[in-house]
């Protein structure tokens, strides 16, 4: 949790993510938008909501009394807890509003009927992207080839060594290889986290696929792994529909690696096609199967081919620092996004480096240092020194 | 030879072939438009045409005298016809007059200064597209690898069952697999001609590759081999590139399978483009250095993406009959382009049949088929029948 929001206000949230099925009906969004979480939430248990409000969770609340629905709150927060998950809603600071703005902006249009922004999020780990600028899907197929594990592997690395958080699915396939290449990438940049985010069909203590569970304990130490379903849902087949636009919305691009016809990898992309993000495809061999839904999107111009990471990049745009990522531990940093972070730390405690230098040792090109040095001199971290950067004598004191 | 030209004029053409490389100078393919092949030859000769006409044939014209002349004209003739070929010029009834037209329309954007229509051309074998449509160019790297070379062996097969003839560079690699499975495809469905067509960087008595010797053989006798250089010219590199334009040029579409970064064929795909004609490319794994060049072409929108013939038939448009390719000895048919040919001899010399079985018979899709039959009704070769068609009795006495 990354403020002081009240216990109230997280008993709260659990139990409005308690009485429907994501995604939040309308009627109900808009009352809790309008009372606020709490007010809206002891309206609920206590039957005093509108009674086409009451209608909306009428089938998830039951003939539970208030004190048993606050209860079952209570309960889904203890059972997160036990697996070191946070519930965090859009009064923390570090809530994804402008991610999940447009998945509001579609839902009139959408009809998959999967969009509208989650009500809230259960998440390990601490880091997730802030602001989808500086982050990337990469999904595709379970059912990957050798090729397409390839693939992912190699642009997941790219991405993440270029200062991107790598957004997918966990499951079997490209998913896991994206998370994987991610993770590598992050440990050989010597990144403790803020690789890679994982997003759930299934409760936040019930991994899914289970085969996964050691790799989603991975991805909770590189990053994070979310889910807006309550402790114990199981895993259903439209809960994959509905978690994979909140895939496309935490990043500014997805890329499918590989994709058979049906795929549920391109509701994903056309998801992030709906949301005004990039949509980008690796196409591969005629001969695969795997690649009939890539070549199908990049034919029918519902995505852009790429090759490599460099492509993507060009797609995407430079790296724009965003606005701030969660970063426990690190006070002052907080609010500052990765690039800008990774940055600062590659200037050293004592002595000063020239933008040139910084860039390789970050590991970030060029213009993105510049930005991000321009951000940190704003906020009083690095001061400018006869044509070089150095670290603030306050920043490092502080640190 | 199509038509009953003198023998004047085709002295006159490959004379006229003679004394410039290809392709051909504004100022002499205008003194030859405004005079006509035999006057411009009879004026070169005698050193009487405009001084910039002879100013751009003096290196190749040199000293010789007028006699001398002559008889390098006569004696390319008797060369071509050694190996059993013919000269072929505008005069003639076949010359695929619209194939040509764009290439001088382009002629004065073409920054690589490759354009110009050819003055006539040297061929083997009696079929070729008398007009672009019908054709399709299957093109790519020599240093194909067994991934490209089996795409383009199928597609060239599938091309050839659809009614299309393929034409393509007789080069090692991807020309080769295109002209072959063109040729299989042809004796599958028992054609004797129309399969393929092999247009040369070199002269017509000297195929190139040379280790394609038997190769090009095949391809006489399965459609045409086709050249504008005199007999015994060498290949050389930039002949490869005029060269190119005539496979562009000949072909409604042209599909690059496989291309390195700086392949020849993305200078055919190019000038079909400039042509307007279709640009296909055939996506490949982006691990391979000989599927850079497609993906480069299809991301920049040089190049639709295709996976199988299906997607070029598609962006082909339907097989729309052409003026009239040359068909020796059928006279009746003489005019007719190879979908109705293939339709009429579908029909049985006796008795009638649905469209559908003419369309299983001929394999041609049924749209191909009604369209066909109706230009034979309109020939009166065919006539309905209760809802059948069959020859008219006129025709079948005819053949």
């Amino acid at each position: 949790m990354t403020t002081a929001a009240s216990d109230a206000y997280r008993v709260a949230l659990a139990g409005l993510l308690r009485c429907s099925e994501p995604p939040i009906p309308a009627r109900l969004a808009a009352f809790i938008a309008v009372r606020g979480p709490v007010d809206a939430w002891a309206a609920i248990r206590n039957r005093v909501a509108p009674p086409e409000v009451l209608d909306a969770v009428a089938a998830r609340v039951g003939s539970r009394s208030a004190a048993e629905l606050q209860a079952l709150a209570k309960t889904d927060l203890a059972r997160a807890a036990v697996v070191g998950a946070d519930l965090i809603g859009p009064d923390d600071s570090d809530w994804p509003v402008d991610s999940f703005t447009a998945l509001e902006w579609i839902r009139p249009f959408d009809k998959c009927r999967t969009a509208a922004a989650p009500i809230a999020l259960y998440r390990r780990g601490g880091t997730w992207p802030v602001d989808q600028r500086g982050a990337v899907a990469i999904v595709g197929s379970r059912a990957a080839t050798p090729y397409g594990v390839h693939i992912a592997t190699e642009l997941a690395a790219d991405a993440v060594t270029a200062g991107r958080l790598v957004v997918s699915g966990a499951a079997f396939g490209i998913d896991a290889a994206a998370h994987r290449g991610a993770m590598h990438a992050g440990r050989t940049l010597g990144q403790a986290a803020a690789a890679t985010m994982a997003i759930l069909p299934s409760g936040i203590d019930r991994p899914y696929p289970a085969a996964h569970r050691d790799l989603i304990d991975g991805i909770a130490l590189a990053g994070s792994v979310v889910t807006e379903y309550p402790p114990g849902t199981a895993p259903a087949r439209h809960r994959f529909l509905v978690r994979n636009r909140l895939i496309a919305a935490f990043a500014e691009g997805t890329i499918v690696v590989e994709a058979g016809r049906r795929s549920g990898s391109l509701n994903t992309a056309s998801t992030a096609g709906d949301l005004g993000r990039e949509v980008l495809a690796v196409p591969g061999p005629v001969t695969s199967a795997m690649s009939v839904g890539c070549h199908d999107a990049i034919s029918h111009h519902r995505a852009a081919l790429i090759t490599r990471w460099s492509d993507a990049a060009a797609l995407l745009g430079p790296l724009v620092p965003a606005a701030s990522p969660h970063r426990p531990g690190d006070r002052q940093l907080d609010g500052l996004d990765l690039v800008s972070c990774r940055v600062y730390d590659a200037l050293p405690a004592e002595g000063a480096l020239s933008v040139d230098q910084v860039s390789i040792d970050a590991a970030i090109p060029v213009p993105d240092v510049i930005g991000a040095l321009s951000v940190l001199e704003t906020g009083g971290l690095v001061r400018r020194d006869s044509g070089l950067w150095r670290r603030s004598a306050d920043s490092v004191a502080t640190r």
